[in-house]
């Protein structure tokens, strides 16, 4: 195999008209609407709808699926029971993963008209589930997973907090939300696609998904950036340790890009969100930290930051712990897995790439006697 | 997109060292075996232990290698506490989904040194998984998930039907958990690679590709084709039926292929199985009736059946319901998944295809009281 085909990389492996990646715009346009438009003016839900329905909400539209979502928000007993079975010390992710696939057996899809149904639901409860998990295990309460907060964001935050979310909080989870939404083929959306292409479910879709935005080189990558800066108490200290890591080969996560070769826009915007909750935190150190392990890893480096790179301090000053970065970024990117789901089932092609054979010849069937020992 | 890419069909997507399909031999080898060798001579112990570990176990290593399996048949408590609370009428491969999910958080891979342990387990106990559930869910009964029938099809057969399995059935499931175990990169095993691409942990990975494989276009099809041939008494109503099914173009499961093009070299094996089975019991009219839809398809249509059709008749025979036919697909293919998930590891670049935008050009942000009502 080429060695750039490894990967797929920059193999088309077929059409979508939810996302460009690097193309037009800013570098980010989900159906057409620049990403900095959509963070700067759009509330999460209106995007959720965009890229679901096709289009941007009128205000009657926007209200009337908020309310709907609203009304979906209770887990379903079984699934608190089994949520009360996991360990306290399980991954956060692992969860979320087995959250729901329980709840594909509770609500099955038994046909395809009822898909949009099911992802409303996935999309009321997932903050729900992590929280419900999270707070039991380490508290031992049973939270109400109803709450008054008009926003997913806010939801989440008060169902965490076990109290009314702070109103810049809900703005930042509302930008947050956004920018993970929706990312073209990235490998999570790849399998929730290949998922769908066998026919499959939808909770087997996402659930596939969610496993594979666990992983560090994908999700994972604000998890471990947040367990790298916050080891350093100073910006030259940062820059010290980072030197080393250099030296040692080491990979920097939440640097680096598949598809963006010199910036990825979602990073100015995070960060700009970022700083402004350093401030209201009074934070002296994280963030400065960020900022210089930024400019030292242009500088040695040419990478720049991605995604989840400032997103790490960011959550971090609105009390949200470490093990919960990445099950956020699931309650968003949701809402593109589904959106690709839907394309995938209306011009379906099963997906089944080929492979470079690199085993041995065809050989002759040897008996266990003659194996030797 | 040029329309033979769609679906990747033929292009490359990585190596692998573990299969060919449609090269050489009779169509199908795994490791350089031909799967006629593998089906007739082998125990599917065997060829798990030449997938996963890269040759043929001599006898000590096989002996080893069972007792190992035999010991880590219990299920974790809380994981059959989940079992319980899963519905009877639960799609029984969402039921074997969510228990591989839980195993996750029950039993987390910390690091990739610890995989094999868990491939182990998960060989170990997914017979265990999905007839605990059915039991339960049927019969009220919590059964003992431990048995002393030495190879996994007959611990399957004994824990579904709560005694010894039948030494003739014992074979048959050696034999078709041969042919199903593995299949280069169709679409479950594309996924548990995309998974295992972003270095997520080894439950993620199967938890996608069980997710994947109930997708009626892939493992779903042995279920599907059974649906379809009982309700047949005999070969002319099934001929007639079917001559009605082409003309309102229904797809015919368990027939076709995306690789091969002139046959599927393990259909000759099971059907031979399939027949016995027939006569075992007495059948006069499943076997008779799959052999007329083989025969139709073929004057008809030019297709040929793949490893699903004769499958089904032959799962029938032995008495195992047809809700399970495809979590038994599960707990043989299991290795081949592993395996790649363990070739993946070995060398790693994250699966990340580019997509064909058929989306809006870029537009300008519209705010919300300018969409009209
Ligand atoms: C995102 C990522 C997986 C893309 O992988 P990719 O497409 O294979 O990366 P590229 O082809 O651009 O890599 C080019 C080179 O830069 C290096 N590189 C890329 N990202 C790096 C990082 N974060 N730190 C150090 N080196 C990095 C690669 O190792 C590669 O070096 P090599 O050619 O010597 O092997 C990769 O950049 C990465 O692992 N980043 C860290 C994890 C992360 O933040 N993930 C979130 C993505 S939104
Ligand atoms: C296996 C399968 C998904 C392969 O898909 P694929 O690679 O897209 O199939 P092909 O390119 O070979 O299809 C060629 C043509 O034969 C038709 N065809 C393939 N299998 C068919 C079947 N089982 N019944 C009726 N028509 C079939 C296709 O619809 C296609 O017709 P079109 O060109 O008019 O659309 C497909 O054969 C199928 O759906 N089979 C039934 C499900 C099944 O048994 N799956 C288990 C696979 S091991």
């Amino acid at each position: 195999m080429a060695e750039n085909t490894a990967g797929l990389r920059g193999i088309t492996a077929g059409e979508t008209a939810l996302c460009t990646v690097g193309q037009s715009g800013t570098g980010l346009t989900y159906r057409g609407y620049d990403i900095h438009d959509l963070a700067e003016h759009a509330e999460f839900e209106e995007v959720a709808y965009l890229l679901l329905y096709g289009r941007l909400p009128t205000r009657t539209q926007l209200e009337a699926y908020r309310e709907r979502l609203q009304g979906m928000r209770e887990l379903p007993q079984p699934l608190r029971e089994v949520l009360e079975r996991l360990p306290a010390d399980a991954h956060p992710m692992d969860v979320m993963r087995t959250g729901c696939s329980v709840l594909g057996n509770l609500e099955t899809e038994a046909d395809f008209s009822e898909q949009d149904w099911h992802i409303d639901r996935m999309l009321a409860t997932f903050p729900a589930m992590i929280t419900y998990w999270y707070r039991y295990a380490r508290d031992g309460e049973r939270i109400d997973t109803r709450s008054s907060e008009p926003s997913i964001g806010g939801h989440f935050l008060s169902l965490l907090h076990g109290k009314p979310a702070d109103p810049l909080h809900v703005k930042v989870m509302h930008a947050s939300l956004i920018l993970y939404a929706e990312h073209e083929f990235n490998a999570s959306t790849f399998t929730a696609r290949t998922c769908a292409s066998t026919l499959s479910d939808i909770h087997s879709c996402i659930t596939g998904a969610i496993g594979t935005l666990r992983g560090p080189l994908h999700g994972g990558a604000n998890e471990a950036a947040m367990a790298m800066i916050e080891q350093w108490r100073t910006p030259d200290e940062a820059e010290r340790e980072l030197m080393g890591m250099f030296e040692r080969k080491e990979k920097i996560m939440g640097f680096g890009h598949a598809i963006y070769r010199k910036q990825d826009p979602r990073n100015a915007i995070i960060k700009a969100w970022s700083r402004q909750l350093a401030e209201q935190v009074g934070d002296d150190h994280l963030y400065p930290v960020s900022e210089r392990v930024e400019a030292v890893m242009d500088r040695e480096k040419g990478l720049f930051p991605n995604a989840d790179f400032f997103h790490a301090s960011a959550y971090h000053f609105m009390g949200i712990p470490t093990p919960l970065f990445t099950p956020i970024f699931v309650i968003s990117r949701l809402t593109g897995w589904a959106a690709h789901v839907k394309e995938q089932r209306a011009k379906n092609r099963i997906i089944r790439p080929s492979a470079d054979y690199t085993g041995p010849e065809l050989q002759p069937w040897v008996p266990i006697e003659e194996r030797g020992e």
